[in-house]
């Protein structure tokens, strides 16, 4: 069979772009056995020298060369920015050749005309980390969702606001210290307007929605207020009547109109969202056959990004390849993964010990579970009563097993214990 | 252009079944308008002819009229176990037509020789539906992270246990309780075992270990326990200690070998799949790019289970017109969706007044308020400081925007308010 190759050209070696990069190389033969294809970055492309030198052999400062090289099939995009963008992936889809972009500004902006052009030159896009970092929202939207009547979308899209937000709310500080912190740690830009006055977040529900409702949204149209003026007085009030407060996108249909808005919201304690914390983002959607679905994950960061970019550069290599069958499936294979039998895990526990009420009681159980390495990580007599059969319950630290059901063997046969004692796992 | 169609049979007529037909009539014009094709139902069987009573025109109680017919692009099978299903599934696929699926059994029991019998026959093979309803979780282990080294998976899959444990929880009630409740309500069948003991998560976690680690996970291989022994008491101890019990679904990367298993496990109630409750499922995931993401959706249902058939339906249908193009994208159409104007809007409020404190006050804001049609839910004062300004703050029932800054406006006008009055949304 000959083999097949996917060769990938990176504009924009910034954050994303290295990650990438080095995601497709770190990646390369779980990429290959799931696709059966082998995808290869063959030139990268940035104005800084410097970006380079991790990859020597395959970068430029000459964006022609993966402009204009016939030997590329699917340019990606991490430049940022709607000017020079925009001008390079329309050069890129006029030569027929695919693009993959992380641009939620030029997606939300110039989306008209991009995708026009990618149609009428029989070329791809994919914008899968345009919206919502390493969360498959676009994909759900479009592909599992295809038969659904979407109703509503409510989202906390954009980290840098909720990381401000989760800061205020955690230390009592104000809007501009914690805008500082996130400064400090690489979650806000130096010059972060886009992100606090909601623009970042009205660019991505302007594509969100254009999507699940299958109408154009303009980002311009959508009524968006930012966070800078939140005050942490209202943080805190509002935390004691069970609310949080977040920067939340919401769209929804209303009869033919769309109720759609960006601007701190209060959500309830108890509502999905209000629990997604510092830069996580999280979707929750609404359609007429799934019901409600909530998807949570990494907003921000190269990695997450850059996992959505390699889901879209497969998506576009396979229908470059013509390679209509669905992933290869591994049930059919002959690799067999070794099961870790069930005495080898690891884990915590939470014993329940069902045993007479008098003094050395809890030192012979104890005794027994320290000579078979078993830590304990709290303990607690429900009852009294005295020579009697109480509850006694334990929560250990991490251990075998097999040790445990050794231990908890022994401690059955004990005369002070009166049931067999209850054994549940705990997960982190 | 030459039109495009799907043409669809389906094999039993249970819940799923009959929602899905319902599906794709109700939103024949949502699919066509986002892929381009007419999907279908041109045959539906089932033994039972009372099932028929809604589609007697395409209903028929002979199988051979959907196996052996040469009109149909897909089988659905929704019969459901590993006998008749199995037969029939290889019958279609041999003829080289493609199948979707929501039998978690028989894909976890049959899949190895399935899929090879798919792939001979050139084949399409789609069972998003055999897994967490309408949780599109097959599509992101084997699209979006496609390009990430998967290392954990942890899942609620089943939603009978699920629902019996959150109403022990929540009802202190037994086991059996919960039992007959669940199967009053239609959440666990007349003969729950397969359920109750951990074998239909068993053979889920076998599915989504299989895609996501590549290799072959046997489900008999899986060690499993069920809820069938867990006693209120424990619920109620363990919530005290801050944790929740759930029947989880655990599979893990331990160097070369697999840690998985099923059984009660406590999470502690900050752990986001601690917050699952009822009939919902939800899936936690780790990979080496993605980082943690989290879905969460109906596990059940037929309405759940048939939004996966169909996206099924959709992705085998558009390979089977060779359609290769990506999803038509709807923003260079020139449908705009009206976007309601903010005044119109209608949500809830929180108001925080900075009024004087001294009698009078709250009457004449609740006049105001009142007059432009918008009622309290609650006001607190949090301090006394007579004579000087304090915070008020507000919640309202829904009112309308315009009104709400109507109503500001006047209230930001009376003497005794000091400073403008912040507004923020409620979202439900």
């Amino acid at each position: 069979m000959k083999k097949k190759i996917i060769r990938i050209g990176v504009l924009g070696c910034g954050t994303v772009g290295t990650h990438f990069i080095k995601g497709i190389i770190k990646n390369k033969k779980t990429l290959r056995d799931k696709t059966g294809i082998e995808f290869t970055v063959v030139k990268v492309c940035d104005i800084d020298r410097k970006k380079g030198k991790s990859f020597p052999a395959i970068f430029t400062t000459k964006d022609s060369e993966v402009l204009e090289s016939k030997d590329i099939d699917i340019v990606v995009e991490l430049v940022g920015g709607t000017e020079y963008a925009y001008e390079s992936v329309k050069k890129t889809l006029s030569r027929g050749t695919s693009v993959v972009t992380a641009n939620k500004a030029l997606i939300s902006e110039k989306g008209r005309e991009i995708f026009k052009l990618a149609e009428e030159n029989n070329a791809h896009i994919g914008f899968e980390a345009s919206v919502a970092g390493a969360i498959p929202i676009i994909k759900a939207i479009r592909e599992s969702f295809a038969g659904n009547k979407l109703t509503k979308i409510l989202g906390i899209l954009n980290g840098t606001t909720n990381y401000i937000l989760t800061r205020m709310s955690l230390n009592a500080s104000s809007f501009s210290q914690a805008l500082s912190q996130a400064q400090k740690f690489g979650y806000a830009e130096r010059n972060p307007t886009l992100d606090i006055k909601g623009f970042d977040t009205v660019h991505k529900l302007s594509i969100l929605s254009a999507l699940a409702f299958n109408k154009i949204v303009y980002w311009k149209d959508i009524p968006v207020e930012g966070i800078e003026k939140i005050d942490p007085m209202d943080i805190t009030f509002t935390n004691e009547f069970g609310y949080r407060i977040k920067l939340l996108a919401i769209a929804q249909k209303k009869g033919m109109g769309l109720d759609i808005r960006v601007h701190p919201t209060l959500l309830h304690k108890n509502h999905p969202l209000s629990t997604v914390e510092g830069v996580y983002n999280a979707v929750y959607l609404e359609g007429d056959m799934a019901g409600k679905t909530l998807f949570y994950g990494e907003g921000a960061g190269g990695n997450a990004a850059a996992s959505s970019v390699i889901s879209d550069v497969v998506d576009i290599g396979k229908k470059l390849l013509c390679d209509t069958h669905p992933y290869k499936i591994p049930f059919y294979a002959d690799k067999k993964i070794a099961v870790i039998p069930m005495k080898e895990i690891s884990t915590k526990y939470y014993f329940r010990f069902t045993a007479l009420d008098k003094p050395g009681v809890l030192a012979r159980i104890s005794n027994i579970l320290g000579k078979n390495g078993i830590s304990i990580a709290s303990v607690i007599q429900k009852q009294e009563s005295p020579e009697r059969a109480v509850p006694i319950l334990m929560l250990t630290h991490t251990a075998k097993e097999e040790f445990v059901q050794k231990a908890i063997n022994q401690i059955d046969r004990l005369d002070v214990i009166k049931k067999p004692t209850v054994i549940i796992r705990v997960e982190e």
